[in-house]
């Protein structure tokens, strides 16, 4: 799934624009990454290369906070990973055994350089250091109360609105204070909070946002996905609860305890497995590029479709691919050539409009593709824009025929709990048939994965639950009639 | 007055510390600039042109902040204002035609980009864009009781204290709010505050910093010094009164009123004369480079030298030195000549140590100075440190004599109203006779102008008052006994 | 093949280095690509296009050269096009109708910003740019030549060479003397000139570097790859003939002439079907991905394994492992996930060294490998470090057994021709058995694709013919006996 | 003197330009810097910190060539040296014990980083580094000789055609060929040359460029001005004389010969007096600031003024306006401040084009103006741009008269030995009498000094000879027709 609108007219406006490109790749569909790791004597470091492995997770702004006893020591910036710690001495300077890192796509609060996380505030409770994936769906009325109370706002992220209310409550520990806060939001997140000496992490009561536990040598790390733990040699230990805290503190002592007054059933968010998460990331204890690969199979077995080969969009959707060449039979070819070079590039128009910025990221392999009836395998449909521009470039490359296969089912409904798929009304999805999609699309055939075949393709019990929000309306947390991302940004743009 | 204690170890460490250097001709004893503009449709232009008038207040970090109706459109950044705004679309992305514009060196806070201001928050009162030059001396106290009543604090100014105190207001109108606030803190401060549909300014009851207002076209304009408004071609109208609040609104109609509940006596700050402003600013009505001069002539009187040349340290003390040479008959020369480009500079220690940061800035004119007997004049001196390397910089040139000549009174005090000096154990004339400052410095002689000699130069009557504080220990405002400019950075350093 | 020897090291010293990083994925083995359009509006701008889709080809430094009928307008800087083209007005300034582009890493020459192409010259015969892709075996004695002769040299790239001889022929016009200077070199090479009015493609007379002919509505264009005419939207015309110059001048006309006096049999190299080229270009008339996916099964023919996955490395192994996978039906699997982000990325040495740089870059995919008999597909060994790195990676995440098969033929022999695989006694095949390989690397079984194989699988006749010189040692031009790749730099490093 | 034509136009073009803005304080006026060492084990760092102490002479690129005994190791860029030395490794990294540094303002060839100095060659005759400060009028011709003989330039500078020059000579050693070099070109020049072994430094046969030799401990030093020597802390030794080449080589060993063959007498350029060199420093063997002063005073005497104050302008006019007050007994005023902080600020022009780029950089001291009779010295006038904005400014301010004073005579001729004013037609005094320019520029009167009370000045005898070129159009090197600085560019834009 390639998913903005039109990302050639993004690209040529990004240099005009000062901020940071979204990368194309990923659209405004991403989300974040947190980090955190308790008693290491280069804990900043290690949370920079967890950071580079969560990277695909947010491509706009970093952030590693490390807590020396004495400050909170922060440094945020905007862009990549390796554009905000350009040089080793900015980590070296972080001095700290805790720290935590986040890596940001706008869910909530638009693109400045003020809404980079993690937040940072001082406070009765001492310093306070927070990272947050995920969305509050109540945080706007919950800001607007606090902010009748006298309450002040720098940033328009809603992890500032969870700061005030753990300030704010009356308990006498942090921990209890957290617990006050956390009970009186609502939505999906996964939430590290840096104290000066304790790192505490809580997941949502419906853990719908992930968040797993590791050890690295004699140290806890807590990370959005798996492979970040892979990639600093930490073991992989469980999956925080849904409803979940736990804390370290006194030398490397876990608690766990429930961060939320009352239990609800797990959702996790099915769409980890479909896009957010990287391949060799873990979930709710299943491998994610085996549940792609299932999901491929089980498409093909609901959708079969007469063709010559098999084709899938790069990267996201190519363990779906061959598992749809596998169950098909028919041969998988690699028929798009990705740029691996094109993140940071503009794209000047031409006054022929020749150039797409699609064709400069994607080449169809038309010595693969010339003369053959294509199914074309990609993971999901959300605007689509980018599916009719795939399609077209493929019959320009001499394919017979297009068979559009979508290893999810059709994506109707806005996601309120951390994915930015912005209003409903723009959901290709939206009120029209598969025929109709096919149709505005220009493919032969276009078949989607059953909600069923989906579940089935993960491999857990039906009644394991997960979040399936965006494809059945059916949201586990209530979301106000008017949610809205900008909801947050009042009056006030910050830098 | 070339200020800070090492300049060399500082200039040597300064690529490595990131953050920008701080002028080493002004070390750390500036303070800010501020400047406002209602009711002009380039604002932010506006703005950034009366900025860069206004530099040399501040160096650390820049911002503007523009209203256009609905949102408050912000850039904040380290640096000089050429650095923050380097690239015009930068302003020209700031629309609306209320703007407000800051330039900072820390007088609270450390030097980080969390701290740059003008601070911007979202209240219950809308977006509010605040700047500020000056230390208010009970913030740190405010905090700490805000935060025990939960408020949390992002950045390690006062002014966030500020903002806190005007939100919490119970006061319906904001003029009331804000008169609400300033009631409720001590201290010498300017203060500008945008609002989505006004601008107000404020100065502090003992008008201790400086607040001008004038008038561009149909515009109102605000700044530190009247030397913006020549810059940008406005006319200078009048200064702020002590305790006055204006309000600019509604198209442009200006209304006063008092901004605390009680008047007291003006102490505006007399080192605005002897080193903060620049020449070709009227303070007090009065021109200060004609100050300065009166200074040196005052100076001359009280302590005459027998000598065969004056020199001054450019750049602030040339005004005092001519004034001295006129006065004394001895003739003015230029003793030593600057490098201009050394601003952003590091300076490669040596191994035999033999270049140091003073030599790369000033360098003596051997030819004028060999054999001569010399009268340094400086504005003032804080540590001593460069008086000691300009004194012996003039021996090696060849000086026969060098009669240090200092047009203020012994620099006894430290500053609690916007002056960074740091701790008075760090003041050299603190508990020393002059004998001992001129055997430290090694000066073969060295007098200071006298307190009522200063005053006199001002050409204003004595009973006008001062803020004489750093010569006479009389603060007109309160200080606490541990007021410290790190009080407010409590357990957490924002970046 | 990922390349260098410990990059680990490259990575942790790189931003010490100043200059841009290597690509990791390429390593030291890159060659060069060029561009070149005549007769188009916006002739900067097509270029710019095309060297992102030859990206891959350099990523050390990269230029464009457009000429307006009065001036060469140049812009040339270190680092991917994106960043040295980082505003669309450094392209927009590049007026003029003809241009050429490169991007470059070092074959000769080091890696210095005096040293990117094209190579700009003032000369009697006027203004000149040159790019080139490829190698000149007897540059350094030439230049020896041309500097006893009086000739002086601004930089260490053999172009410049090339340069003095075309300027120095006595014949009459630009071309003649262009086929007087490369008829003095001996090589591989493929080389664009730009004059005032004209743009010329000469190829060596072998055709070991390739060079391809196309046409974007009325202009020609001249490219390394196919892959740059997709990219544009130009459309592909023929190859550029071995020995062949191509001159486009007169307002478009196309004119064809033999570019060296005598003819010698095509070679073209074969290690761009391996390896170099993007696999949707097309080379000597067939797609580059076909060829790999045919040596992947040509090599499941020759050296079957006994195992239960095929992964292949990515991104270059891919398509031979899936040709792999196919022909011995064995399920192909994503084993390896490579981060996309890695690129900038600078990695702090731990104190513990627990984390390598390969592991930030490639994780495996412990579901999918643990337990298996996994076989490993490469395209090539050239140092051996990285398979080591691979196969002790494959087995810290489970694998049974690692049965490492290399689509390509053992390289023994280092390149002269534009391949920067340095010392011969660097590659780890020379003078070793395939057992001895085997145990170096620590894979369970090590087999390559033969000679013969690897030629079948591109589906051309034996006779047509390939520079094999690498696996065989049989170099179509001879090669001096010292030849080094540094041999150019003399005594003078320019920066 | 304020020198270029519309200085509003040019910075608000900077930005734009991409390059380094030149100061607006200098102009096109400017010419360049030179400094080498031999035997320093930091050679790179003195010339360094030697470069900053000659910044005024050229802001557009800087650059330091160090020998090793192995290589010259190089870093160039564009800008100011702060800029293009911005980190200490940088420096660190050009190892070895011999040095040359350059910083440059355009003579001949264009602003472009191909054509920042030194210029680094590798010949038959090893590496070699040239720098250069001045102007060969006959290289244009030389370097049409050297083309049709087969040379390529990459460079429009003329510092390359003396470096073909030096290698085409058949003499044995580098010295003797260096004298064949020069004894083929005229000009004004001082030129550095970095060998392997050795430091060699020429001035032309005139001496009308500077260049002085100086002792750091045991190392020798060659500077444009000797105020870098004391910024380092090296001792004067002498002047190089007119027509000398010393070499420096075998652990110090210093040998002086003729570089010429033929000797002519002596003509060092007046200007450096009037506005190039840095007042600390030594020309000729007078101090420069006490020659301004001096030509001060012979203008109040040739010229005197009625008027009530004398104010000069900042920075390179106070020396002599100082002068002119001690003289004339009328009191000199600051009366235009400076903002130091203009240099790398663009002016974004207002729709209303109120505010001037000269308002930003000077402002008129108002109390000390407002009702005067004002004498405004200035060291000269070029165009007259600057000094019409000037007497406005005044006026703006309330001068009651304006008495332009000017310490040099008529500026009529363009300099053709390195002095950047470009076509002698734009020089506002050429053709104009001098009541004529005063009304060109409004002032009430005007007057110049006359050139024999400018050479009287100097205190030097008039027989001392000076070149006066730009004054009396008497050329002491011929001149060809149509010299012109860019006759060098030639077909070719390098960048």
């Amino acid at each position: 799934m390639i998913r903005p609108g039109d990302p050639t007219l993004a690209l040529a406006l990004q240099p005009y624009l000062g901020g940071w490109p979204t990368n194309p790749d990923k659209g405004p569909a991403d989300e974040c990454g947190v980090f955190g790791i308790y008693g290491h004597p280069e804990a900043a470091r290690v949370v920079y290369h967890a950071l580079i492995a969560l990277q695909h997770r947010g491509q706009e702004s970093a952030g590693i906070v490390a807590a020396d006893g004495a400050n909170l020591n922060t440094h945020r910036g905007m862009g990549l990973v390796s554009d905000v710690f350009e040089k080793p001495e900015t980590i070296q300077r972080l001095a700290g055994d805790i720290a935590i890192g986040h890596v940001r796509y706008s869910t909530t609060g638009s693109s400045r350089l003020g809404n980079a996380q993690p937040v940072v505030v001082n406070t009765r409770r001492g310093g306070l250091a927070l990272a947050h994936n995920g969305n509050l769906v109540d945080a706007p009325a919950i800001r607007d109360r606090l902010e009748e109370q006298g309450a002040i706002f720098t940033t328009s992220i809603d992890t500032e609105v969870l700061a005030h209310l753990i300030v704010r409550s009356r308990a006498k520990s942090l921990e209890d204070a957290i617990v006050d806060a956390v009970s009186q939001v609502h939505g999906g997140y996964a939430l590290l909070i840096l104290a000066e000496d304790r790192l505490i992490g809580i997941r949502d009561p419906h853990g719908i946002r992930p968040l797993q536990l590791g050890r690295l040598d004699g140290s806890w790390v807590l990370a959005s996905e798996t492979c970040a733990f892979d990639t600093i040699g930490a073991e992989f230990v469980r999956e925080v609860a849904p409803g979940e805290m736990v804390t370290i503190s006194e030398g490397g002592k876990l608690r766990s305890r429930a961060a939320v007054r009352e239990a609800v059933a797990p959702r996790p968010c099915i769409f980890e497995f479909i896009y957010f998460a990287r391949p060799d990331s873990q979930f709710v204890g299943v491998n994610v590029h085996t549940v792609r690969k299932a999901m491929g199979r089980q498409l093909a077995k609901e959708a079969p479709a007469d063709a010559d080969i098999v084709i899938g969009v790069p990267d996201s959707s190519i363990s779906a691919a061959t598992g749809y060449a596998e169950e098909s039979g028919i041969p998988y070819e690699v028929g798009l050539v990705k740029n691996r070079y094109i993140a940071r590039t503009f794209i000047l128009p031409s006054q022929a409009g020749r150039e797409s910025a699609l064709k400069l990221k994607l080449n169809p392999l038309r010595k693969v593709i010339e003369g053959r009836r294509v199914v074309l395998v990609d993971d999901s449909i959300v605007r689509g824009t980018t599916s009719r521009h795939l399609v077209s470039l493929l019959r320009e490359a001499g394919a017979r025929e297009v068979h559009l296969r979508i290893a999810s089912p059709p994506y109707q409904n806005a996601c309120h709990y951390g994915i930015d798929t912005s209003k409903s009304t723009d959901l290709i999805a939206r009120g029209r048939t598969v025929r109709e999609i096919a149709d505005a699309i220009g493919a032969d055939s276009l078949a989607y994965l059953s909600v069923e075949g989906m579940v089935k393709a993960t491999g857990l019990s039906p009644e394991a639950g997960f979040c399936l929000a965006c494809f059945t309306g059916d949201y586990p947390v209530p979301v106000p009639e008017e949610a809205d991302k900008y909801a947050l940004e009042g009056g006030c743009g910050c830098d």
